[in-house]
């Protein structure tokens, strides 16, 4: 085992749901490296401590005299970079996969987090509770409970947002044409988070966009498949 | 002259302001081929009913025999198959381009239409204003005039979707790295779209899709810059 990763977890130990910690396991196994994981709790900052941030995902790289990286851009930079091999980044298109990473987070994000958050809430751990509520009750101006009242009605905004993933998932299996890319990993990473700890569902069955989360979930012996989650549609 | 370009004209000739045109002119630029365009009007479906369709771009390659593409998106395909040096769209990155298409026709074309269509309007031929009047007030179940009325308000709206596109503009002078492609051509083409028509202010001046669009409009000897159009910020 030549990686450990700092993985975000629920009460359960292997109740993993951060997208960020799903994009870097899916580089890994994209990579075929050897890691093990460390479930890590929103609250253990003095895990991490050694990165001098407190955020998750934090590889640590024992090949290469523990050396420690964190966010998960830097994260598949890094890979790209030591383990060349099977890119992440196709040559070339490092702007536009860096531009998927941005939708992803400013128009993906902010719109399936509402319909998430009570999910990821009813999964912490006790200690994570207060920490998780406080933080994005304050975000969202409002209490878990009501973000929740509403989140059904965000069903239909999310699916507009998709739309152009939805099109150019019409005529591919992947971003990466045959193969999946980062971009892949990255897009594919809120619907990892939304099986992870909750049974909304968010898409249609004739979804170009769920057939895609169905190859997603199949990609490396059905890594993402096996983790525990909810059937989703 | 190798190629003839079918290109969305208004009253005056030279008035050109079609988003889709524009990206074709840029990819023959890009590619430094020698083009003469011919303008038209929305009206004037008889002079490209030799393509059985109704819709410009239509580029006509001579040296090929006159044959004749349409679609922005299949032209720049055909250019790079026919003419490959300086490729448009980088190899194994086409879905990560047809992508940022998507972005902008589903997300930022239905923004920025309504703040352009009375712009669009006014600089119309007289016999084009009753086909887009009436087309166009059927899309959207608003008149013209009501459209423009609360034209001013979607500015927000718009600078607020274009935030994957300002992030990734933060520490890079294109998509397409330190020279444009395919990506670059058609998230500026609304831009060019917008500063040939309309003078209405788009984006604040420290934004960096603003400092992106000169550097967009200066490519090429300034081949943007000298179309007829209005100072924009």
């Amino acid at each position: 085992m030549s990686f450990l990763l700092y993985d975000l977890a629920g009460a359960e130990d292997d109740r993993r749901f951060s997208p960020f910690c799903w994009r870097t396991k899916l580089c890994l196994k994209h990579k075929g490296l050897d890691f093990e994981t460390v479930p890590w709790r929103f609250t253990e900052r003095d895990a991490i401590s050694f990165t001098g941030q407190g955020r998750v995902p934090v590889l640590v790289d024992k090949s290469a005299g523990d050396k420690a990286v964190w966010d998960s851009w830097d994260i598949a930079r890094y890979l790209d970079s030591a383990y060349p091999e099977n890119p992440l980044i196709p040559e070339g298109a490092e702007n536009l996969v860096f531009f998927t990473k941005c939708w992803v987070e400013t128009a993906i994000h902010p719109k399936i987090a509402g319909l998430l958050l009570w999910g990821v809430y009813s999964h912490l751990a006790d200690k994570d509770r207060d920490y998780f509520r406080t933080s994005r009750e304050k975000v969202f101006g409002r209490t878990l409970e009501e973000i929740e009242a509403g989140a059904d009605a965000g069903v239909e905004a999310l699916r507009a947002t998709l739309q152009p993933l939805r099109l150019t998932l019409k005529s591919t299996d992947f971003l990466g044409g045959n193969s999946p890319n980062l971009a892949d990993y990255i897009a594919f990473s809120p619907f990892a988070w939304a099986r992870a700890i909750s049974e909304r569902p968010l898409l249609e069955a004739d979804d170009p966009v769920h057939h895609w989360r169905e190859r997603m979930m199949d990609l490396y012996d059905g890594y993402v498949r096996k983790a525990p989650g909810y059937p989703v549609i």
